[in-house]
């Protein structure tokens, strides 16, 4: 099993001890280079062992918890939760939680985008922009050292899929489609984020108990009204896998047990601040994380939930300081929920953390607003007026408003009385853009200041509770790191279980690999939203991919459906307890370790996936 | 003692408890609204004591250091620290601590200045914009309860005051002039923190053993080459207690002992980056604080130190990366010293924490180098070409030069190849101003974003190391609150007994006010850094001061020269434990109790001060 240690060596060690932290050496389950010491398994376990020396809730000894809930509120820099305190008038659910921060940067990337910061929490590995789940590419920031030969690309498992091994329930809820980068770098392994009908085909047979959120439109083929382009009907899998699929809040109000697989939207779910308007048949975010609980906390074995506040991100994106609010706000109510049942529970960590800033939103601008001293009205007022986001505004508006039409608009929908000659001025901004209005509109009108469009780069807030809880400041793959360590889990031994090379186990092993004769990219467009940044050296999104791979060894021959967890035999198929993948990149195939005892007619047990005492 | 219980009460007490949080009920000292029950001395011990249940490090009983070193990082929020880790290329001082978040607001505005959050950090209490260390002004935010009737311009004792009375040692270390905001806030009660000539005076009379930073010039008269226009020579003072007065970093290098009063610019020190070049005669803040630690560690009762980096908001408010980044890196530099010192200590509290964050930096821009994958150059690189701040930069440009000029003091000053076409543009920009020129420079040539000029609402991360660190979000009084808890103060006591009402405690005894014939305001006007923001209802900072107050009570008669710490009886001068103030605006005197005991001519022992146990 020596393969799956060879992930990411520190090349020069005072750097990765000063830069990216201790949580870099646990990338050092790696091949040396040039002579160095190997660091094999034990690389983990110091590292992650450094992370419970920081957890105080019991100690001298190795904390576990029963549940994680891991909560996070995209692009939500510090500042956004100070914000969106003022709006409320009182104490957010996250200020009665502990403290501590994350240094967010990817692999690639000063600033990173929100599929590597969601696969370092969930994998406690750093990897690169747009990549899911996967490890980097070879060329890294020139700070960090660059990944071992045998780590770009390759799948790397998530403590969600651990949990599930652990024999716990597992659940996902967020407001985007459940394909989007942060849900989907728990249940899928690509590396690109915007391929989202190979990520739909892997988050269907993960076999989560719990997905709530949207994306309906990935599961069903074009000719039945879906969006996908390879004729599939994933709606059968589901079917036959014994899912509830409820499309409204009604009808996910009325489960009571049972695996559920809730998407209630074609593409994503609308912004907050417009739901009841324009979606009042979608749940809430704080339903859908209650109900989430509801059914996982039945399982005595305990559970695994990723709750996301998709957009915040988008909010702050647009730079729209009242979508962004309502987001927050409540995002925070799923954060309350969740810290009920955490306290009640007191087997829970609870883990809320952004995966970076985004807009650079500040209270304080260079408005008229931002003089002198600053009541509570200045920065409440206008944000409560705003009856819905500045998308819906622009909408409004039409192609060619006149000022009068503009001003109207603007009183309509968020309060703003516009004196005639500040209307010209606004209609001028609105004909070079809308987000020029936007600009425009809360320099004028509100306190709230902006950088970008895009993502920032600041440490990010991790508020925390219950046992197993981190301290202090940690490298964002430490996040994922002590999810693993609060529920046991080894994270080298997970990886060596679930994603092994048959021919490097299993010498004399045959591999085909079938291609698809129409073979085509199953790459679904990125939808409206703004795109992460260019990674020059990914693998195009359309990379042909194998749809089976062929094994074959002495008299055993299996079919191996790929990104899919099960295996064909004859006329038997099998579920795997992971799934079947392939790097196209390095042409490299990973399945669960139980192919190979299958293909070995081996009775060894499979190997344990949780940490030695 | 009732009077000094009467503080700022809560008024709606859901608003309290959500809004300002648990420690604003500690401001509940007070007289109650409308048949409320009674909150007296309790109430401080009752705040105090959450703040205490907060604190692990000795769980089950309170928490006492013997040392407490609280540092501010004037105007620095989250995301400049980030900036500064990127540039110096590993692990901050403040990474290896631990982490919790302050609210900043004052009582007067969402957006606080430096005078009331370090007055929080201080006194415990909240304070209105540009106040230092003395109540509130009776108008506050919407959401807070009115300050009870007494409290409005009363002076509040701070911690600094409180470990002196312990028998404790006491210093700062600053980089701006010592009479400016933060240090201030510290070691003087005045309503404004412009007033820096009186602050001056209270400076020198509080006994402080190690003062370090700026502002040489407010220690003399105008005939004497100073700026103080009452014709006082406070060196005199500072002489006649035993003061050391360094004026250069070789002169403080070789103290070795004793109190030390070291001045080592007329006004602010030198920023950073500049200062190798333009002065480099001046200590660096890592300097002055090894230094501090030096002297006061020998005190076996222990000490109470106060660290700012005070130009941090300065080059936010300007908006200058390198002058920033200088800066932080600095001022970390001097958390690396007490944080090693804390860590050998074992007996010491160190407290990081910013008092507001400025400017809204972000790492990520509108510009050209925040497009794509962010490598750590695009960050460093930049930043590293500069050589000076952008303030020296502006002189060097001179007031009319062509583009030609602009190009050779870019390139030279901050290595920036300007192309001919991008030079006029800059000129132009140049010609609108400085602040204009130099966000152009930022977002061409940098990753680096702002929002702002001014200060900004966002919480800021508070960083701790040793016994009786606090956790979680904190409102900024409880900032205060956990120094006075960790040195075993009771704030109420040790405002019951700095600053006591003469005709509250000993009817019958005469007060009457001395006024200068000259009597003319004596204010240092304000610096060429930003002004503070306007507060309308603060007192004009040239309100009429009475000299001296005169007390007589049967037979006897003493003379207070007011913001002194000294008594005057026939011929004789003692020295007094507190100052003696005047609150013009309310036409309140405040004296230490130990001047009720010698007019009353008592044998009872000053109250203490600690808290019971
Ligand atoms: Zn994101
Ligand atoms: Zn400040």
């Amino acid at each position: 099993m020596r393969r799956s240690r060879e992930f990411l060596f520190p090349r020069r060690n005072y750097l990765m001890g000063a830069y990216v932290g201790k949580s870099d050496r646990v990338l050092g389950w790696g091949k040396p280079m040039g002579g160095w010491k190997w660091i094999g398994l034990g690389a983990v376990m110091i590292a992650v062992g450094l992370a419970a020396r920081a957890a105080e809730n019991q100690p001298g000894g190795p904390t576990q918890s029963k549940n994680v809930i891991l909560m996070i509120p995209d692009g939500c820099a510090v500042e956004a939760y100070t914000l969106a305190r003022w709006i409320k008038g009182k104490e957010l659910a996250v200020d009665g939680l502990e403290v501590a921060l994350v240094k967010t940067h990817s692999a690639d990337s000063v600033i990173t985008d929100s599929a590597p910061a969601a696969s370092a929490y969930a994998t406690g590995v750093r990897t690169s922009n747009a990549f899911l789940s996967v490890g980097p590419q070879a060329k890294v920031l020139s700070l960090l050292a660059p990944p071992g030969e045998d780590l770009p690309y390759r799948p790397l498992a998530t403590v969600l899929e651990g949990a599930k091994l652990l024999g716990k329930s597992t659940g996902i809820a967020v407001t985007c489609r459940v394909t989007h980068a942060t849900p989907a770098a728990f249940m899928a392994h690509l590396p690109h984020r915007d391929d989202e009908q190979n990520i739909m085909i892997q988050v269907v047979h993960q076999n989560v108990d719990v997905v709530l959120g949207g994306g309906r439109e990935l599961l069903l083929p074009t000719s039945a009204g879906g969006k996908r382009t390879d004729g599939r009907d994933l709606t059968t899998v589901l079917k036959a896998r014994g899912y509830q699929m409820p499309e409204t809040r009604q009808q996910l109000a009325q489960i009571r047990s049972g695996k559920v697989f809730g998407l209630f939207a074609p593409g994503h779910l609308a912004p907050e601040i417009d739901r009841p308007t324009i979606a009042p048949e979608q749940p809430s975010l704080e339903e859908m994380t209650r109900k989430a609980i509801e059914l996982l906390k039945t399982d005595p074995d305990g559970f695994f939930l990723m709750v996301e506040g998709s957009q915040i991100d988008w909010a702050c994106h647009a730079n729209d300081p009242a979508y962004l609010v309502h987001e927050v706000l409540m995002f925070d109510r799923a954060v309350a929920a969740a810290a009920e049942f955490a306290r009640q529970d007191g087997q829970t960590l609870l883990m809320v953390v952004a995966d970076h800033g985004t807009g650079g939103v500040t209270i304080g601008n260079r408005g008229p607003l931002s003089k002198g001293n600053m009541p509570v009205e200045a920065v409440v007022e206008p944000i409560r007026r705003m009856k819905c986001s500045f998308s819906a505004l622009w909408k409004k508006l039409g192609s060619r408003p006149t000022a009068q039409q503009l001003s109207e608009v603007l009183q309509d929908s968020w309060g703003i009385e516009v004196k005639p000659s500040e209307a010209e001025e606004l209609l001028a901004e609105a004909r070079r853009g809308g987000e020029y209005l936007l600009a425009a509109l809360c320099q004028r009108y509100t306190v709230v200041g902006w950088t970008t469009h895009g993502h920032t780069g600041g440490d990010v807030v991790l508020f925390t509770l219950g046992p197993g809880k981190p301290k202090g400041v940690l490298a964002s793959p430490q996040v994922g790191q002590c999810i693993a360590q609060a529920l046991g889990i080894d994270l080298e031994k997970l990886n060596a279980r679930l994603f092994v090379e048959p021919n490097q186990v299993l010498p004399g092993v045959k591999v085909e690999l079938v291609f698809d004769p129409e073979g085509e990219p199953n790459l679904h467009p990125a939808a409206e939203k703004p795109l992460p940044k260019a990674n020059p050296e990914r693998s195009p999104p359309g990379a042909k991919q194998p749809r089976l791979a062929r094994l074959e060894y002495g008299q055993r021959r299996i079919q191996l459906p790929l990104q899919e967890n099960v295996v064909q035999r004859g006329d038997r198929t099998v579920e795997l307890e992971g799934l079947c993948l392939y790097a196209s990149q390095t042409k490299r195939l990973y399945v669960p370790m139980q192919v190979i005892r299958l293909l070995a007619d081996s009775p060894e047990p499979l190997p344990p996936i949780t940490r030695s005492r």
